[in-house]
């Protein structure tokens, strides 16, 4: 085996908007991808194909603060710290919604998806009945009153380890579908002239497919008074996607934190 | 005289992401501005041709998101609540960076410039190596970290009653340059990953043109080292706007409240 003693792996933390990308994943026949537009990025500043690989593929139109991944760059024999990769990346990146926030080099066995041991992601609801105006599609806009409080009493039964069935999309490809919900945190902001912010803050170590937006868009239904915690805690039992309520839209989703 | 018993004053708070639009006021030849969507949106909705009138017209690419306005409407016999005639208007801001977030009946001499008794503005940093991503235009994205201690601590020779030609645009049309800044906080919060948000808030009677623009440029060269807070004064008191700093970018700048 040849050894590229060159070669350094990097690891990227990455804030974006989803809104003008499939996702996070590159796509065949050009269609606007995260991943793409780093990878191009990369090509562009060093020309080296390059590919990324993240801590977990967001979907289409969810947004990052936080999403982390890693790649090998070939940078022969000039040196390039962190802090030039990061500049240099992000000056290719102009046109596009994205921005990398941090760079390190990082052993040659880290890798982003599975060296990760707690992600947060952050569900940001408009709760008035004015839309948003500043950046559409960076919120849920939800037009009626939301109760915080019983949101955040009937939140408690979905805490600690479960089968989530109901809260994943029938397309999960996870084997499993128990997962440990650490933190389940509902925050509301009153905003000045009409209505209120609010924030759900999620940790675990791994979500299942539309598993965030799943629990949101139930526990909206317990906000509007049309479920009990009771109602949540049968449809959570019931292990069947038909009895959870709808997918809140991925608009106010944010990957935010990765730890390792 | 005639007396039209069916009109009514009506007062709006106004969202709006300034980055699309010309400022507030109206142009000639079709340039979109604030003030001819909101004009359009409520012909689309009731066949009235209004003015509608503002408490302050803000520069190009100025946000707000509490812009005061008022207008008269001649409603006949239908009755309109404020609630309707909200939705209505915001029904037909759909395709614009633009929302009511409230409004109410007032009396027909209530005049949102004249009455007005004080005013807050927000202007908002992002302080950090890497662009924005998730709403571009909607922050002054300074790279260099700026000391936010060394600039709350300048800030005081700022406060009060004063002579502010040294912060008004040369081609200000205000009558005087007497001013008094009630308020002028400075507060930052750390970023997850890279930096920190500034924000300044800034609260008086009435401001002059780009005055808070120039505040905010010159508390940058306090922030970054370049002056002192002895600098800042000399400045203050030469009363000579090309002893001041730069402009800062309208991106940052919020219209955020107007108490009556």
């Amino acid at each position: 085996m040849v050894v590229n003693m060159t070669q350094k792996r990097w690891k990227i933390v990455i804030e974006y908007n989803g809104r003008p990308y499939s996702g996070w994943q590159r796509q065949t026949d050009g269609i606007p991808s995260v991943q793409a537009a780093i990878e191009d990025a990369i090509y562009n500043f060093c020309q080296q194909n390059i590919t990324i690989h993240a801590a977990g593929r967001t979907d289409a139109g969810v947004h990052a603060l936080g999403q982390v991944a890693h790649f090998d760059l070939d940078y022969g024999d000039r040196p390039l710290s962190a802090f030039d990769l990061r500049k240099a990346i992000n000056a290719h990146l102009r046109d596009e919604s994205i921005a990398i926030v941090q760079a390190e080099e990082v052993p040659a066995d880290f890798q982003a998806r599975f060296d990760a041991k707690n992600k947060l992601y952050i569900y940001k609801v408009l709760n008035r009945s004015a839309p948003e105006a500043i950046s559409r599609g960076t919120v849920w806009h939800a037009k009626k009153p939301l109760d915080v409080a019983a949101m955040q009493e009937a939140a408690t039964v979905l805490l600690g380890h479960h089968d989530f069935t109901t809260f994943r999309d029938s397309q999960c490809q996870a084997k499993s579908p128990m997962r440990t919900l650490d933190r389940l945190d509902i925050i509301a902001k009153p905003r000045a002239h009409d209505g209120q912010d609010i924030e759900f803050h999620l940790e675990a170590l791994s979500f299942l497919h539309h598993q965030v937006r799943n629990i949101v868009g139930t526990l909206a239904l317990v906000g509007s008074g049309k479920w009990t915690k009771d109602d949540l805690k049968s449809a959570l039992e019931a292990k069947d996607r038909t009895k959870g309520g709808p997918t809140a839209p991925s608009d106010g989703l944010y990957l935010v934190r990765i730890d390792y």
